[in-house]
């Protein structure tokens, strides 16, 4: 069984209870190394009034290096951002120290990372810096994969980051680190620009798409497609994984479909990192409410 | 019962077999003026082998003044697209003269249109210099529809479009010719801008929205939704109607949920048109597959 690092994200959300609630259901499959403190577990329960599972024990628990904060539920924190913060840098660390096969993230809050004076606004940008290298940002779930060529810049600045070269270097870094037998590549303008007579980035994307399909020696990549018909129907059957050129194209319809079975992974870094794709949902915070069923995929992803 | 116009589209693609299909369905509610010959159904009938329904009489047909051109299944050509040009006139007219309250479109070819000599590009784009108002498109079902407050422009000059000014208009022209309780108005930027650090286009949207709303004296333009959160589960329970500020980041979800029942909506006009929301489908012409929903749903919103 492989092992799992897991950080505990921001204490006063819905993370602890996730944890709790699919701890049962996930030791079937992989071996947790929870990067919280026990005691943290043990009041969570409590506060929940969810029994603390008997095969979850203290030996599972690595906890960060910090005194045991206190729980504040539905509160952001300069603490709560401290921890959550100091918890995923230990599954980092197990990870590169290979005590570990790879690191699940369960929610923290941007705020509450910002008050612990962290220049990084979320996991990705952290682990882009920790390890100075583009991670890839894919969504979604076994159905629908979807990865971002361009994530989080302003739209007005998509359309010059679309060079063939950048793109090669992304299929290429895409291809060996979530392999499908064939990815759906969409384009950026309506009508994938209708042979150029609204804009015509997509003979990049085509450049692109030949150069790696030839790397490769067979039709892997396929499109440009038009944005809008990427999705429909038959190309849902298609296809299990799409390349987004930008943030929204791809994830509006990912959300609207597969919203609570999502994942988010971190590609091309030398950990993988798999995560929830929801926030510390303050709103329901220790009210028993919380879904595992993305924080279920993002753990059976990261055994892969 | 509302009169309503009907364009018969490309006669080598799918559109006299829709025609053919739902005729009995939609006397019960509509009555139909045929924007084609009679003899042109006769002949489509025969080469489908779908006999033509006896309620459908010569009396029902007003043809463009043009002779009976041939039919010539999945082909592009001249005397087709000049056929479904004027057929398509003939019904513009026919509402303008109040002899019809609304118009049907059924597919056209637009290389056809091309070869024809015609410069409209497309349905919308010809009732756009027509008219000389602009139209606007909405694309969608009872479920869902999405109008675009660009459509086909580069995304690259998406950006530059969004003025409050501009906005508000829309968001009038909008109210008035296509009623909902309350419209989800989509931003620009991932995470909607996320306070001005990725894209600051949603300051004018938001100005647009509460100006509207002032005007309105409700809150029934709301927003600025994030992009990629407009859609999920619980936004659908809550809008029927949202407003994408580009063509492709509504349109994607729109198709991969609902894809054949969808049609296209031409507001803001001097006339309602309303049409199927697919092509000429020349693949499946003249072989029975032709699907009639989209149709079937277009005349209904045209009966409203």
């Amino acid at each position: 069984m492989k092992k799992i690092a897991i950080s505990c994200g921001d204490i006063n959300g819905i993370g602890l209870e996730i944890l709790l609630k699919a701890h049962e259901q996930i030791i079937q499959k992989v071996i947790p190394i929870y990067c919280v403190h026990y005691e943290l577990l043990q009041t969570a329960s409590k506060l929940l009034s969810l029994p603390l599972p008997p095969s979850l024990t203290p030996s599972m628990c690595t906890p960060p290096k910090l005194e045991i904060p206190i729980i504040e539920p539905k509160s952001i924190s300069k603490i709560s951002g401290e921890y959550s913060y100091e918890s995923f840098m230990l599954g980092c660390k197990l990870c590169e120290e290979k005590q570990a096969n790879a690191l699940v993230t369960l929610p923290i809050h941007k705020q509450a990372w910002l008050l612990a004076g962290m220049n990084a606004i979320g996991h990705t940008q952290a682990l882009r810096e920790r390890y100075g290298k583009e991670a890839i940002m894919m969504l979604g779930c076994e159905k629908m994969f979807v990865a971002l060529y361009t994530d989080h810049i302003p739209l007005k600045d998509v359309s010059s980051r679309i060079k063939s070269q950048k793109l090669v270097e992304f299929f290429k870094a895409l291809y060996s680190t979530h392999k499908s037998e064939s990815y759906c590549v969409m384009g950026v303008n309506p009508h994938a620009g209708d042979g150029g007579m609204m804009g015509d980035e997509e003979r990049e994307i085509q450049k692109a798409i030949d150069e790696m399909n030839a790397i490769l020696g067979k039709e892997i990549f396929r499109g440009v497609y038009p944005p809008d018909c990427s999705f429909i129907p038959a190309r849902q059957r298609e296809f299990d994984t799409w390349i987004a050129m930008y943030h929204d194209v791809g994830l509006c319809v990912l959300k609207a479909m597969y919203f609570d079975e999502s994942i988010n992974v971190s590609l091309n870094l030398p950990i993988l990192r798999t995560s929830v794709d929801h926030g510390v949902a303050f709103d329901i915070a220790y009210e028993g409410k919380a879904s595992i069923v993305s924080y279920l995929n993002a753990v059976a992803y990261a055994t892969k």
